[in-house]
């Protein structure tokens, strides 16, 4: 108790815990900067805005060890982390890395480090610092900071505006319903639970497009549909069928799949869907549009042949 | 599974996670700042650096529960976060506040935010945005963002700076050993150990006067010394009895006192400690020097009557 915390941002003296850093810190070679004072200092463009989120993967809450490597596990909180930035079509200026570690983590901690630099390599980005300490369970939490000139917002909607989804959904959650049934996943839908990316320069290239708002899928397309509709204070139409999804996944298991990392954008025009497909590789599809207010208030309406039906429940976060 | 994080800066949906965060909102009132997006998004004046670190609170690891309420394990580990800041001589911008929250710890996360909120209003900031998750052990990671014109560094000391600490320590070691004993501290020490001040306006004004180092005293003085010296590439000779410390805390005991908060800083000339002190009401006293460096390297030496005596040692963070 008599001390508090390690930044990985320290001098790296004599003790365990500096050589874990150090070692760490090898591994990351130059996409290390500056780590050796109390805070990260870095300079944000002139006339750009400063972006920052947090976001935790616990384990047996946000991930299982028996169905991804330490280093999937440490790619992986980087790229959710960075899927905030993203969101508001933000350019990353590092991340920083809180790692809480169980003993018997010990040992994987070097290759979490490798799945750490797999994403910010991805990403063309660095980690300006951190934390370690001993815990029960093994949990990263990553703060993603990133500039932006005119921000992307969940508010940005207005009614009228197209509603589109980057990429093909459903592999996250067709992944986990094979592995609880001890089932083999298929090999894209693996691909996509095991390695996300973040949609960072797909939200750049559409916010440069005429894009307005977007939020990124992590509770899935329903839910995060229902945190767009409130920020914007409308209602968003969503064809069902519309949905793009990996082969195999039904409609309905689309909306509900999460940590997919895709992103659900607003347009008061029309996004150029083949422009995106040709730069990116992953289609952009228009699934749906903003509409005003009715009596019930901001939410998503999902229709199918012209039908409203219900939507796939949310996911509390607290109770799993 | 399906999904894996709520940001706080989330659009407050429907759920239970999100009542929590609504009620603990409400908590923070003008202190809760742009809750709504994926990512905060934030202007770092111009001219200015960004100043960015992290620092995490494990309940049993940095904090037990029957030392503290759930109020001062909010406000201690905002103002932790805050220290770092300090170090830098940086000018908060927010923090962003990742909670992991066991269950017999829901009931008490409006004390908790009550805590983080008296933090955040002693240090004139704000909070920006984070996130919450359902987890074995309480923790809190506090991400603190600041800016500033030129920073305090670790590596700031030259040969024949004169090195100065602010406040009086020891009380969160006499603290520690008096609950540790079942008996009760003294109400100074006690007072330092339940309520730590991040120096922020401290930092600035040492900045603005000719102070060039920085380091805030989170694992000890002596230890946090030896960051100093291995940062600045130079030995540190510390007189041990001028190190200030409150009545009933031994020399040796203020040396390894963590948790304490306070700034070790580092200047060419003489700094102002009266004008310090009547600003602060708190003393700055000049407790050694920089010096070039021996033949074995960078450190610290104690002295004690003109003697080298041994430094109590440092503390492993993944070890306790």
């Amino acid at each position: 108790m008599t001390s508090s915390r390690t930044n990985i941002a320290a001098s790296l003296g004599p003790g365990g815990e500096f050589d874990i850093i150090r070692a760490m810190a090898a591994r990351w070679g130059a996409r290390a900067v500056g780590l050796g004072d109390d805070a990260a200092v870095m300079s944000v463009p002139r006339g750009d805005s400063l972006v920052a989120s947090v976001d935790t993967a616990i384990e047996g809450r946000h991930f299982r060890r028996e169905w991804l490597s330490p280093r999937d596990i440490g790619r992986r909180a980087i790229n959710a982390a960075l899927s905030d930035l993203a969101a508001m079509a933000a350019t990353p200026l590092g991340v920083l890395v809180a790692l809480a570690v169980p003993t018997e983590w010990r040992a994987s901690l070097l290759d979490i480090a490798d799945g750490i630099n797999d994403a910010l390599t991805s990403a063309g980005t660095v980690i300006r610092g951190g934390n370690i300490s001993a815990a029960a369970e093994l949990s990263i939490t990553t703060t993603a900071l990133g500039s932006v000139h005119r921000a992307l917002t969940r508010s940005g909607l207005r009614p009228g505006d197209r509603i589109y989804v980057t990429g093909e959904l459903g592999g996250p959650q067709l992944t986990i319903d094979a592995l609880s049934d001890g089932a083999t996943p298929p090999e894209l839908a693996l691909a996509r639970f095991v390695n996300p990316a973040p949609r960072l320069a797909e939200s750049r290239w559409l916010a440069a497009r005429g894009a307005t708002a977007a939020i990124d899928i992590s509770d899935g397309l329903g839910q995060d549909l229902r945190h767009l509709a409130a920020a914007s204070t409308v209602r968003i139409e969503v064809d069902l069928q519309a949905v793009p999804r990996l082969p195999g996944v039904s409609a309905r298991d689309a909306v509900v799949s999460g940590e997919e990392y895709e992103l659900i954008v607003g347009a008061a025009g029309e996004l150029d869907v083949v422009g995106f497909s040709r730069q990116f590789g992953i289609p952009l599809t228009e699934i749906g549009r903003a509409i005003g207010l009715a009596s019930d208030g901001p939410g998503v309406d999902l229709m199918e042949g012209g039908t409203r039906v219900a939507i796939p429940g949310g996911h509390d976060h607290l109770s799993n």
